[in-house]
């Protein structure tokens, strides 16, 4: 790891928590009990990870003490449970490098190009940030941002224009029907384009779909797409191989791509840390990766035993915020008190120790 | 481990789980999603473990995505979430031996002569079972049960008697209040003995005490009881020696002690386990002891990075079913499923898998 030029406007901090899953967001309450602020880096725009990007609605039964719950209500009692230490959210960025500097700490940069001097790194970035998959034509990904998109940040910006829209599932479906409809986003026209005609997708939405292609409001067209045309540098017709093998062009203004979410280690597969089939290794004492002072917790670490569980990545918190505090109090032991009885927690905690009689 | 002759009484099993704290109960949940039933066995007569005897109205405040609970909700929460697993519960007794039978299971036996033959044992005794702080004046001993007592059942039982209360906590002030007030348990006199004037007390009962001492409706002496007398069998007095180094005989039909509980490892210690520090000794990819089929989770462990939480016992227990499952499974591979989408486990919690569209 080399060393490149310290950026001015640089963060400062003892801990930077990769990862706003439900893990990592565990993390920083296991940090703020040893009174170590954290700041908190997610590639997604919101906290909450797998449970709230892959299953909101969906009850979850093995969280200790909590016989059911939706991802969505575990990310929000672990946000209530945080909220007296602090943290930093730094969402919508991925960590790109990690370097580690003579003073032991650790340079951290992210897309975004927020950049922190740490003296801890806890990676609890689950399997890998999310990404869209990308629709595979050659060429065609430098129109992405301008005319080819994999997520509708302002759905403003594609009203009264002429929308490709690929995909089967629920996102692909409800686009096209938002864009379709009276509104104030309605699109000049919405072309909808799967390789099959088969959805992945509630059967309300595709009811209201063929419903609107009778009343020609919208068009929907089984194809693959295989190519584009463009003129003087801009994207104006997709090809589109039919179930006939014959390829046509679908004029347009603006592609949108929905495949889906897919996790990707990305950049921390070049961080130099120890990794096997694509896990962090790390010992069951500090939950420790082979540098240390940078730590692995939840489902992206691996050791002997190790089931991906939401409840184990919780313990690994623990032992890993005792295993940095050395680095962060090089001074000072940092001895388990508990929650129950320790007027210092309580002050941490910002509750009311109750008084002896 | 010897083989004594199996009793006729016997329960077959696959799991007995040691200790029906919190980890104790978990453990019984995470055997439960593997289809393994247990029997739960704990020396106190109700479930709940240290938080339910030790802070029953304390908030808890790290337990993952609760941000506080009591000791009695935390066991409330979690004897709902394992309903649907059937456990039984074998309380208000110790094991006493566990011995290995020549086909590798295990004749666990109680206190209470309860036996059990099981192919996995799961000792999540905490601290130890929790036992009455003994009054230490030699011969007493013989006198519990029948006029020294270290818990009342019945209060009925001391109406109209001549007590004397030992004690300076709340347990025992309690008690001499209770007896000493109007009202169909009161007693013919009650005698409160502390060895110094100050109380671990709530202060409003300990005002109330010195009230009713100076209504002369009870008496308080300071003193340390350093021997006792007895006619016929019977002990009718207590011989206390006062501050001024002088001992008094106090006369007494019944004698209660309040020193409080204390945890004792008990038989545990004699079941050929690696111990270290009265704590036993596991691996972090099973937690199994050093004798293969009987795990340890919880408090009561010892692993490199140990620490005593709650929510490292609950990662322990889920490890542990998975290890023990090739015990009670020989020929099966035991996979981990997610309570979100597997609708085996649906089955097993005994809820509702949602229909795909």
């Amino acid at each position: 790891m080399t060393t490149p030029d310290t950026p001015d406007d640089l963060i400062e901090t003892d801990a930077v928590v990769v990862g706003a899953g439900p893990v990592g967001l565990f993390q920083v309450f296991e940090l703020g009990l040893l009174e170590i602020r954290a700041h908190v880096i997610d590639a997604l725009p919101y906290p909450g990870g797998q449970p709230v990007e892959l299953y909101p609605d969906k009850p979850i039964y093995d969280i200790p003490a909590i016989p059911v719950c939706t991802g969505q209500e575990l990310v929000d009692r672990l946000l209530d449970q945080i909220k007296p230490f602090g943290a930093t959210f730094h969402l919508g960025q991925e960590v790109s490098t990690v370097h580690r500097q003579q003073d032991g700490r650790f340079l951290v940069a992210t897309s975004k190009g927020t950049h922190f001097l740490t003296r801890t790194v806890f990676i609890a970035a689950g399997v890998g940030a999310f990404q869209p998959r990308k629709l595979n034509v050659e060429g065609l990904d430098r129109f992405a941002d301008t005319q080819l998109f994999y997520r509708v940040k302002n759905p403003a910006d594609f009203a009264d224009k002429h929308l490709v829209i690929v995909g089967g599932g629920d996102s692909a479906l409800d686009w096209a029907l938002n864009f379709a409809k009276q509104g104030p986003h309605r699109a000049a026209s919405v072309i909808l384009i799967h390789r099959r005609d088969g959805f992945q997708a509630a059967s309300a939405s595709v009811a209201r779909m063929r419903e609107l292609c009778e009343r020609q409001e919208m068009q929907f067209i089984v194809g693959q797409p295989n190519g584009f045309e463009e003129a003087d540098g801009r994207l104006n017709g997709l090809k589109v191989m039919g179930p006939d093998a014959v390829t046509r062009v679908v004029p347009l203004d603006a592609l949108l791509v929905f495949f889906g979410l897919s996790p990707k280690l990305g950049p921390i597969a070049d961080w130099g840390l120890d990794i096997e089939r694509k896990q962090l290794v790390v010992d069951t004492e500090k939950f420790s990766t082979s540098v240390p002072g940078i730590f692995a917790v939840g489902d992206i670490n691996t050791y002997p035993g190790k089931k991906k569980l939401i409840l184990s990545g919780f313990h690994e918190c623990a032992l890993a915020a005792f295993g940095a505090a050395p680095y962060v109090f090089p001074d000072k032991t940092v001895t388990l008190q508990y929650t129950t009885s320790s007027t210092k927690l309580h002050k941490v905690l910002g509750v009311e120790s109750p008084t002896s009689e």
